[in-house]
């Protein structure tokens, strides 16, 4: 199979060389907006060529994976889906469902794409950033797929599995919701948290002296690219501000028992939330 | 040398398997007030015996390395400085350090004490957790050290050498307020993210199917123990809350944003808070 992807960079790139290692697909077409990624992503073979236009590219093409910002997604999605024939798959790998599959629910051709989100990726971003077996092991999310096409679908399906990865069904809302709550969230508080050390930096200049594991593990995820980010946090922002004011409600919380030195309700909080164990080994 | 070790967990264990491995010491002696704790860091090897007390283990020993929670260490610090002799050394291993100094600050025998804090650790515990290479190029800050006499000072600094670890020297104010920022404030949002997402579990039981690498890295540390953490919390107390109110003012700022539709101010944001790229590689 000939496979299309639009967006050079992590995610698609490593989708790239997962779909050539797997033998899901045996040549891969780029699609990449900068000149620059795709020159780069054609240097580390992660892509066999570039096209000059999606267009191009999809008359040869049966799979066609968009991995570009979800605000890019809505942008070119339709006219992608315009120009499908009976023979073409459709993916995206965007953070946020609801709003790409509201705006294509009418499209004629809505049959021929299927929502999916990887839910895989790291803190860096460019062609450079692709890796091996990015997604080996990790959730793949399909949604709405009731609107998809039979075949469709199972080409996507038949692409999960080989890439080794677990399969969840669900539906736009329910997924935006939860990933408000188990990765956007993440990100938000790695973004504040950096910001909140930053800033003290500037007067206290030797604190990253100690920094180690347990702030970096925390902080990590505020190298990621706000090209990535922002459209997601807008595209989710009901989900976003909800889990948001919930977390600093607990925040909040936190602060007040210290400030009445109340340290076993702290205790039991903490005990509490060490329930986490149970769901990350 | 004989090296005594009270409280044989995850910092006093890993300490003692790093002894042994490095050359500074030849004979662990464990002391802990879990007779469990010591029976499975003895099965472990990880000490060469568990004695019944301090006073025993402290005449045969000339290191003495005090490896419990912080609030331990302020109740036992002034009884066993009453025991040393001028051929002892006692170093703690806490997180916090004023509290501690300004405990012994006129103890007849301070000079015996150095105050050290290894800035590595993971979020298990107990004598279990204990690994090889915890400390290897990690950083060891060493409080106060005018305070300790220089012999003792040489006998850690030597071992801080031999562990291969970076040193640092700073006063136990600048010590608690660094460590506010780069390692207490980390733990205060992972207990705060667990909870916020254990909470919504409660009603979208399948939350946690979508939960990847991200939310791991940034929720991990809430597996932290209470009984470490909310003595930490106790004695950090005015600093932690100068840092969680700074936090709670960055996510308060984030959630206007968002309220308001604001994303390029939220882009700015994102791209001031990537600058955390220059700190972690």
């Amino acid at each position: 199979m000939i496979a299309t992807i639009v967006g050079t960079g992590l995610i698609g790139g490593s989708l790239a060389i997962s779909l050539k290692e797997k033998g899901v697909a045996n040549w891969i077409i780029g699609v990449d907006q900068s000149a620059e990624n795709l020159r780069k992503a054609q240097e580390l073979k992660i892509i066999d060529e570039g096209a000059v236009s999606i267009e191009d590219a999809m008359q040869r093409s049966q799979l066609i994976i968009l991995a570009i910002p979800v605000d890019g997604l809505l942008k070119v999605l339709p006219s992608i889906l315009d120009k499908a024939g009976p023979q073409h798959v459709i993916m995206d790998v965007g953070s946020t469902k609801e709003k790409i599959l509201q705006l294509v629910a009418g499209h004629s051709k809505r049959g021929r794409f299927v929502a999916a989100h990887p839910m895989a990726g790291t803190e860096y971003s460019g062609p450079e950033a692709a890796i091996k077996n990015l997604f080996t092991q990790k959730t793949m999310v399909l949604c709405d797929v009731k609107n998809s096409a039979e075949d469709a679908l199972e080409i996507v399906e038949d692409m999960v599995d080989k890439l080794q990865m677990r399969l969840v069904y669900m539906n736009a809302e329910e997924h935006d919701l939860h990933t408000a709550y188990v990765s956007h969230i993440s990100h938000i508080t790695s973004f504040a948290l950096a910001l909140t050390v930053l800033e003290k930096e500037k007067e206290q200049g030797r604190i990253f002296e100690l920094a180690s594991g347990g702030f970096e593990s925390t902080v990590r995820l505020a190298k990621s690219s706000p090209d990535m980010w922002v459209p997601i946090f807008k595209h989710n922002r009901n989900n976003v501000l909800d889990v948001l004011e919930e977390h600093i409600h607990q925040l909040e919380q936190m602060k007040q028992l210290l400030e009445k030195e109340d340290y076993e309700t702290f205790y039991k909080l903490i005990q509490k939330s060490n329930k986490i164990r149970k769901i990350l080994k």
